[in-house]
């Protein structure tokens, strides 16, 4: 190990208690970004976040204002021109606390309780953004960094990120870095380490079938005219084959496939049939022929309805024959596949298949592009290492099945890749009351961020 | 024309303005039977009904107790033990008259303009009472009738008639009779005279499929488990085939066949594909393959979807995938399908094609069996006839679409067949403001019921 290296580890270690004080100081920042009543809060947790950043060292440091809540960006440039640049992503906003009366302790007075920090934020993701400027503070008293460095922490991450896409385009040449880093995501266990290369993006559709022009009595008409929902259902029902797959003409046709190596590095994840039933209270696993569970949740495109509704949906009965039916679907998306190209094929699916005697809609209502790093890339691999000298193991690499918009806008935008990894455990309770945090995984997670940095000089 | 048939029709032309008046009277009880805070007014209608019953001579005349609003029994006996007896049903109550607002006129202040009567219930069906009641009082004045009568008339109607079967089952003997006459019923138009001869049968059920226990990340478990949505679609798309017609194993054993002299008496009815385009709404017209619109909304059964709801329905998106989905699903049967045996094909189906990965429910809503009469028999012969005196012309055989419970309870129960007339018509705005009969249209009514008693005789 280097004398920097060993020496940061060092100053890490001694500050454990400081470094806990301090982000007992930023969880109490009650800072709720999609209650306009927390304005304050929000601005406080910003420049909270500035000073630590100018505190450490970090140059331009600036709040950003967007048309919600500002963004700070700060960078790191002494690494020198030949060197690459790491952008850093956080987010400094927290969910609402609601129910407050099941917290244990005061969701914004964080609170040690059996070697966990309880506390709103105190996972998701204030510990997080607060592990990357220590781990980043201990290195940088040590001497330069091997890499330059960019920030930007965002406060609308728990609200979606609504002005998040519009000021990475408009910020693009000073936002411009080599990779990212991005600690927003979890491990699978305190025991281990994980690293996420890939998300799935989203293609968000509302469609609807007309058939009458008003809700018809189903005795006098009946039989006579196509009813809507029973069309909806049957194009509905159309979408996947007995194989599980999506049956939209081309909708596979730019799916990544899986190498063999991956398929083995994705079969050491935990995703036995008993865990997914456990999980999900269904009575069995279902899902495309000829893949594992693990692979059907973040290797595979998917097609869920996600909202179905047509006529009368109350108490008893009413004999109705709707005038309309509408059903929010959604396609779960992989590497290559491009949302608007999954739009086309649903449009040519509904202008194929809808019979005669109905109308159709099909309403665009969000697409996210799809995420994917290469695991043997520099900046994975010096994670992979820096993991492993903490842990003692090899990092699982991971497939995440959900859509995280900021990595995809940092791929199609930025043309960066990300390293997604943070320190968070899937039992942390985030989004819900009592949100805690492992502290002795957070300790570590501090340790490799350190080892990270360094990894990337080799 | 006999004497005495002659005698009751000027009896009734003489005193079309007293049968008016009297009519005027009736609609001011507002007999809502919808409403608790009627009650006072229901009895005051029951007690209407009896005494009218008195007044022209019917004996043993009772207002007789259900578990909700009482039913108004009577009967006249004097055409002797040789003679036929047809009991009369009719409902005293009337819909609730929201929105208020939207009348001309008070819609219990009876008004007359353009020749129609304005009010609540003066179509449906206070108006049709009374017109078979003047009928009978006008051939009573002239002495015995052909044919014994009973009558039955109830007060829930316009709630669903919940406690009139277990009536018609605790009084089967009482109400024994060889056929029943419904003026509940309409004409085609003013110049059209029509005679229902048959209703359908309803069998109602929500089918609800469960996938996980509770709603999901579509991100993090889409493609693993069953979504009960789109396997609810699945099985909803299964019910018909592409030629329209429903799948359930044994649907169509007992639908009892058209034949040709039926359906050349159906072609006689307006259902071209653009009444039905201009009274629906939809785009075009859809069914059972080798069936017309008029078929297809009579004498064929169905199956429709009356309502679908599942996940999330609100505004914008949410990348759920739900627990569950439930679909209210009806059937309109034909004779001679039975409830019972559709809930056990639609279950058997279920058992069938549901696939693993979820489970499912079926709740047996509500049941009516069908109703037919036989156009050949002396009693709709009659009433053949004296629609041909009034209006010079045969009326036409109308298969009603819809399910009136009180038809097939007849049927069912005490084993009659039905004459189902009337004289309201489809623009008379039942169940709407403004409500509305047309005199002209009653007057004649009333000449056709005077000519069917006594055509009862030949």
């Amino acid at each position: 190990m280097s004398d920097q290296r060993k020496a940061a580890q060092e100053f890490a270690h001694k500050n454990h208690s400081r470094f806990l004080s301090e982000l007992k100081d930023f969880i109490s920042i009650a800072s709720i970004s999609t209650d306009p009543t927390y304005k304050n809060e929000m601005q406080a947790a910003a420049e909270f976040v500035a000073e630590k950043l100018r505190a450490i060292g970090i140059s331009n440091v600036e709040i950003m204002s967007t048309p919600g809540h500002p963004i700070v960006y700060g960078e790191y440039q002494d690494a020198g021109p030949e060197a690459d640049t790491m952008i850093v992503y956080g987010h400094y906003d927290v969910q609402p606390p609601d129910p407050l009366d099941l917290w244990e302790s005061g969701p914004f007075k964080a609170e040690e309780r059996d070697g966990y920090l309880f506390g709103r934020g105190s996972s998701d993701m204030k510990g997080q953004v607060l592990a990357s400027l220590f781990a980043i503070e201990a290195a940088l008293l040590q001497g330069n960094l091997p890499v330059n460095l960019k920030f930007l922490i965002e406060g609308e991450e728990e609200n979606s990120s609504p002005n998040l896409e519009p000021f990475i385009e408009k910020h693009k040449d000073l936002l411009a870095s080599d990779f990212a880093l991005n600690p927003d995501s979890g491990m699978l266990g305190s025991d281990t380490p994980s690293i996420t290369y890939s998300l799935r993006g989203l293609a968000y559709f509302e469609v609807s079938v007309q058939g009458p022009s008003h809700d018809l009595h189903s005795g006098l008409f009946g039989g006579t005219v196509r009813n809507p929902a029973n069309e909806l259902s049957r194009l509905i029902s159309g979408m996947h084959d007995n194989a599980g797959r999506v049956t939209l003409e081309g909708f596979y046709d730019k799916v990544r496939t899986l190498s063999d190596e991956e398929r083995k590095e994705l079969a050491r994840l935990p995703g036995s049939d008993e865990l997914l039933i456990e999980a999900t209270g269904a009575p069995s696993p279902w899902g495309e022929t000829g893949f594992t569970n693990i692979e059907r949740a973040g290797a595979r495109p998917t097609l869920d309805v996600n909202g179905f509704i047509s006529g009368y949906t109350g108490e008893g009965m009413k004999t109705v024959l709707p005038a309309k039916a509408s059903a929010k679907i959604s396609m779960r998306l992989v590497a290559d596949q491009e949302p608007d190209d999954v739009h086309n094929q649903l449009v040519k699916y509904m202008e194929t298949y809808t019979n005669p005697g109905v109308t159709w809609e099909v309403d665009y209502m969000s697409a996210s592009p799809t995420a994917i790093s290469d695991v043997n890339s520099p900046a994975i691999q010096a994670l992979v290492k820096a993991m492993e000298t903490v842990w003692g193991k090899r990092a699982i690499f991971n497939r995440g099945g959900g859509t995280i918009p900021v990595v995809a806008y940092m791929q199609h935008i930025l043309g960066v890749e990300s390293v997604l990894t943070g320190f968070s455990l899937s039992d942390d309770h985030i989004h819900s009351p009592n949100e805690r945090m492992h502290l002795d995984t957070w300790y570590k997670g501090i340790d490799a961020l350190i080892h990270f940095i360094y990894n990337l000089a080799e």
